[in-house]
């Protein structure tokens, strides 16, 4: 079984070699424990605040020198417990590893829906479209013809939440890395892509494609995006927190992040609401039946970036913070 | 009829000298107008965000050499409306000055509520009054039991934020400056008091005194009593932006603030929510009402600084900026 640890806490920018993979044997199976053969992992840019000092982090720092977890799917292929037989198609979280072994109760049962692809549920059916789904549908409350904002557009929630935007009658502005990402963007829908490696500020950059300013802004970025959007929101806007990728990666996690545009909060009543998809899992249900309607019905389309093989996870890892990914990034074993 | 006019825009730092008071002739009243001598005036922090080119303001700049507005008590002398009549006690906004004449819209009538003072309508049973109710009660949803840090606690809205959250039974952390205003609000019931100015960091300070993290933050400072909420929030934490006075006379108002601990709005899932008084203006009833009762029952104590003479208005207008006032500023002419 070989699966990744992390043999060295970053000093700023993640790298591939802060990364190891380490082979084991397999152990003997005890009473309730399942094996699985793992067929897709993911890599999540979340858990980037876990890997250093974390004193920012969602949760406590990841231990060096320890197998890392990570959503996967996988099958069983071998079983000592009665809630799961040998083919099941699980989802779990020990990921980051070729196979993985342990109780049964760390391994869901995929539901079966014949249709739908089994990497769907890393991306659209799974925590990456559920945090779209929940932090712009519930957190947001959206209403149709209004304007949303959403920075790191072609990411993996980012690419969902332009979609769901149009799916709710929402004008899209949609920020993202160079010209490729940003075609790609626009081909998923977005009525105004902003370039940020362009030159220019992200304040008049946003000015110019939402003159009239913005009702929501889904905040993947921090930094810069977030001051521009407290720059340009309109009375009563309603700021989705999700992510702050720009600043994942300070060799301090407490750097200040400079903000010109604080008092616009007030001037302009904005709410500003952080979250976190662990707060909807018991609401998961409600937005699987969603997606995968609209999957059904060709408006929602997975956007994935696939690598082959699990010496490929640090590379995606690192990738998500490069800009070298579009989509959700997946690693195909 | 004397008034204060801005003469001057301030370049950081408000100065008496930027204010010139400025004799004219009474005006002959039209159809429709009143003729108010002022008894009570109110100088506003909030004002100062107007005198600049105030970008980021809550509305357009004030100009220069014109009557500057504000809140105000006055008894009307003169009337040629059926609206208003002679000896009719009145609110109204043509403040920094003596003497106002207007159209009789332009004044409310005073609720006959007897035993309240007549000051108390520029205070608690005014829009200030309001601000902290609506801005506590309204915008954070205060469960009793649960810990507020309320920032300028020795100022108008502060003390009047202390003493609601006592009455609504919640632990209440209190920052101001200096010893001497750390008893004073140490007396209307705070459980815990910082003084910012004494050394050390807020963040650290703030952990001191609620070690257990806030619930609640009501924001009249920003910049680092904003970053040691955020650091010491407790998960689901609302934070009522009210005022952030420690920017306000920054050179340029988009100065950039900066902010070390953003990244615990998402991982506390915090709510930050701006509001201005002027959305609440048609429930004002409710807080009036409320107010009134629990002055009536001793719970809630009107905290004024008066100073005499429409000629110190300025300087009670800079003291807001400089730390001199304690509760709400009055210039009782």
């Amino acid at each position: 079984m070989r699966g990744w640890q992390l043999v060295k806490r970053p000093d700023g920018m993640i790298a591939e070699s802060d990364f190891s993979l380490v082979t084991t044997d397999k152990p003997a199976l005890n009473d309730g424990e399942v094996y699985v053969r793992n067929t897709w992992l993911t890599v999540d840019p979340a858990m980037r605040a876990l890997m250093g000092k974390a004193e920012e982090g969602y949760a406590p720092p990841l231990p060096l020198n320890a197998p890392l977890p990570g959503r996967a799917v996988g099958q069983v292929v071998e079983s000592r417990s009665p809630d799961l037989k040998p083919g099941d198609k699980v989802f779990h979280t020990l990921g980051w590893r070729d196979e993985s072994v342990g109780p049964a109760k760390s391994f869901s049962k995929l539901p079966v829906e014949a249709d739908l692809s089994d990497d769907l549920w890393l991306g659209l059916m799974g925590m990456a479209g559920a945090t779209a789904y929940f932090g712009l549908i519930d957190v947001t409350q959206p209403k149709a013809g209004e304007t949303l904002f959403v920075s790191a557009a072609a990411g993996s929630i980012g690419t969902t939440v332009v979609q769901l935007g149009k799916i709710l009658g929402l004008k899209v502005i949609a920020s993202a890395g160079g010209p490729e990402k940003c075609d790609y963007v626009r081909k998923l829908g977005a009525d105004e892509v902003i370039d940020y490696k362009s030159p220019g500020s992200m304040i008049d950059k946003l000015k110019k494609a939402a003159p009239k300013g913005i009702d929501i802004y889904f905040d993947n970025v921090g930094g810069d995006h977030l001051d521009a959007a407290l720059a340009n929101a309109r009375p009563f806007a309603r700021f989705s927190e999700c992510g702050m990728i720009q600043t994942y990666n300070y060799k301090d996690a407490r750097q200040p992040v400079p903000l010109g545009h604080l008092m616009r909060i007030i001037a302009s009543r904005i709410s500003i609401i952080g979250f976190t998809i662990y707060d909807y899992e018991h609401r998961l249900d409600e937005s699987r039946r969603a997606m995968a309607q609209w999957i059904r019905e060709g408006k929602l389309k997975p956007c994935i970036d696939v690598t082959n093989g699990i010496e490929t996870v640090p590379r995606a890892f690192v990738g998500l913070f490069t800009g070298r990914n579009v989509g959700k990034t997946l690693i195909k074993l």
